[in-house]
């Protein structure tokens, strides 16, 4: 055999992958198609978070009481710096990988059999296999020449009015960035509801807040015919909605496509490859992680999928145990979710939190989930920071520890995390 | 007698001490010779949390490759919303002690004897009382019609240039915010190097970026004389400095005067009031909390000291046991520091984190201390929003969690919490 393990695609959860095993004297191939760091870090979190730290700036000097502010964007001098950054980021996790003795391939790499991969017209054989290869926007049949994730992170100016396709949190990000930007934004969402993946408690925040600041939401709406112009026209059943851009952003399909699965006979769930609790695929020496199985697509249940797959690769028998998968979109207010709900909460609301009445903020809530003997379960946060102090939760469920542990727990004042403790006597 | 509890006092400490106790049915008089909310929601870490924040986000956007930006900063119109947004903390706090049924006394407090406290020429008597009459800054003698943290949180425009004396935590906040807003800036600290209070590791993270940023810093520098003219001339061993404002940062003295101590022979610590773990003074019925007692002057130690007195108020035994007391500074980058240090620490630079670099960001790193068998001890944290962090090593070090406890907890990704985590093999 070539390798230990041949990783095919070096997105999030393959590099992580990558470097775990490398860490253990594996001989590892990394096979990847495009770039290293996969969508994360090139065209999702990591340059969409950039885009919206640079909206909430704005938004937040352009809203405080005192301040008067004229300003200009140069979205080709940002891109430079965005491109910069995110080339920083991935170059630092590419010469990782190589100076820990990675061979890295850039090429389509296809299984021929359980132990072969073919690239760029070659073999490579090794005792193991992880797949990692991500995932890509879906499309809708008769829709084309319009902006999907990578195309509205790469844009050179802001536009005048963006019509968003799909209300989950990527078109809801987007969309809270825009119009904090100065866009008209519409977000059209074929259900209920816009993030109809989190609970309605959370989403009806962003939602509420959405609408304050000009956001046109449109739900239970269909999209019937996009055209386009000089402008974009989006007809739904009810709306005409003309726009500079449109975002197309519903959902997201694994790319477990043309890889040669059906080769070995790898069983699938839909469209995504079927594994049991140790990431493994029916086919034993071969592991599936990330996007192209089943779960939320975000990199760090990649990197958790990572840590399974390879600690099994080395022999250790480690299972998925998802007790607390966190789960944050970027929008106003910043929402955050661990765990599980439970029928006993305590819930306070933003505006009781000091630290967020010094950001001119106050929208949202938290509220903490437990069990009738105390112990914490989980917790929903629509907060400023959210993504920041929900991994005291998570922390608090990985470990069985009671709601008077967090209660107990001096939280530094003034912070936003003082929301979790809030008062010691409820 | 007329009361449960006495508390001299509406700060941090005696609100949260008040609202305990009125929970669980006690008769609660409460005794403010100034503001309810006391130094910090009146005069401290809320108005100064909010130009902090101010200033970051102007200085980010200037610093933003591609954004160009004009503003202007009406402080008059700025003071207008930090007094209402102080106004609403302490408003609320107020209406919910009311709303609970406490008695509210706006006078100077003494003590008469042990059950007997003299507000405005009456005597008002109750079983307990609970002291917490806060700090006030220390004064050099000689040095006079200089800005103190009260005035410096209300002037009516941005300084040109400022001398600060002493390089504590308040002078440092202070000077990292007027820097960022664009005066020049000077801080003079006796000590051989600024935020004496920190592990230098941190201090000097602070120092370097403040430095980058344009701040004089003079260190091992006392102040000889301190002059007004149209310009205040502060004249060093070694330096002459003119600047448009002086603030007198040296250090903050308890409240402990003319209170009656003397009259109930209250045993002291030097200027502080002496007290047992349970934060009792040598008269068994009369309790010390927050800035007058030993330890360090924080609002979150007042909210921690007044629960343990409450309680034991309340009949239940409760000790102090300031495990993990996080300590954080607004600065740039911001610093957190909780627990205790060990021989054990795994360390990760800041510019390793993605969310870092997304927000333009990279100076600082992550230290977590942990035992030879793993427990986590403490932390150390120089990163943004490491304030919103350090909780989640508060609260490992309260539960004796491990390292791989922290390891292995799943961190949303892109956040600043992932360098608690960093790669699971660290």
């Amino acid at each position: 055999m070539d390798y230990d393990v041949i990783i095919l695609g070096a997105g999030a959860g393959g590099y992580k992958a990558a470097v775990h095993l490398l860490k253990n004297k594996k001989r590892v191939l990394m096979i990847e198609k495009e770039k290293f760091g996969g969508e994360c870090l090139n065209y999702g979190c990591i340059p969409s978070k950039a885009l919206i730290e640079m909206s909430e700036s704005i938004y937040y000097l352009k809203n405080m009481p005192g301040i008067s502010m004229e300003y200009k964007i140069d979205m080709k001098a940002w891109q430079d710096w965005k491109n910069s950054m995110v080339a920083r980021i991935t170059g630092n996790a590419e010469r990782q990988c190589k100076s820990l003795g990675a061979d890295i391939l850039y090429g389509f790499g296809t299984l021929k059999d359980k132990n072969t991969v073919n690239v760029n017209g070659k073999d490579y054989t090794a005792e193991n296999i992880i797949i990692d290869t991500g995932s890509s926007p879906a499309r809708i049949p008769g829709i084309d020449n319009v902006y999907y994730n990578r195309e509205i992170l790469g844009i050179d100016h802001i536009p005048e009015s963006i019509a968003i396709i799909g209300g989950g949190y990527i078109g809801v990000e987007i969309g809270t960035a825009m119009a904090k930007l100065g866009s008209d934004v519409y977000i059209i969402e074929a259900k209920e509801r816009i993030l109809p993946e989190v609970s309605s408690e959370l989403s009806n925040a962003v939602d509420k807040k959405l609408r304050s600041i000009g956001v046109k939401i449109m739900t239970s709406s269909k999209v019937i015919s996009v055209s386009k112009d000089k402008y974009y026209t989006v007809k739904t059943e009810n709306d005409e909605i003309k726009s500079e851009m449109v975002l197309m952003s519903v959902g997201r399909i694994p790319n477990t496509k043309n890889i040669g699965l059906e080769n070995l006979k790898i069983e699938m769930d839909g469209r995504f490859i079927k594994t049991d609790e140790h990431r493994r695929t029916n086919v034993k020496n071969i592991y599936a992680i990330g996007d192209v199985t089943t779960g939320p697509m975000l990199a760090h249940k990649a990197f958790y999928d990572a840590y399974i797959a390879s600690e099994n690769i080395l022999g250790n028998d480690v299972i998925i145990d998802y007790k607390a998968m966190p789960y944050v979109i970027y929008t106003d207010p910043e929402i955050s979710f661990t765990g599980s709900v439970s029928n006993n909460s305590k819930k306070i609301m933003t505006s009781a939190v000091p630290r967020a009445l010094t950001m001119n903020e106050g929208d949202g809530f938290f509220r903490i989930y437990y069990n009738d003997d105390g112990t914490v379960t989980g917790a929903a946060i629509a907060a400023p920071r959210s993504s920041e102090i929900i991994t005291e939760i998570s922390l608090a469920v990985e470990s069985y520890l009671n709601i008077n542990d967090l209660l107990l727990t001096i939280h530094p004042h003034p912070t936003i995390a003082e929301g979790i403790h809030d008062d010691f006597e409820n």
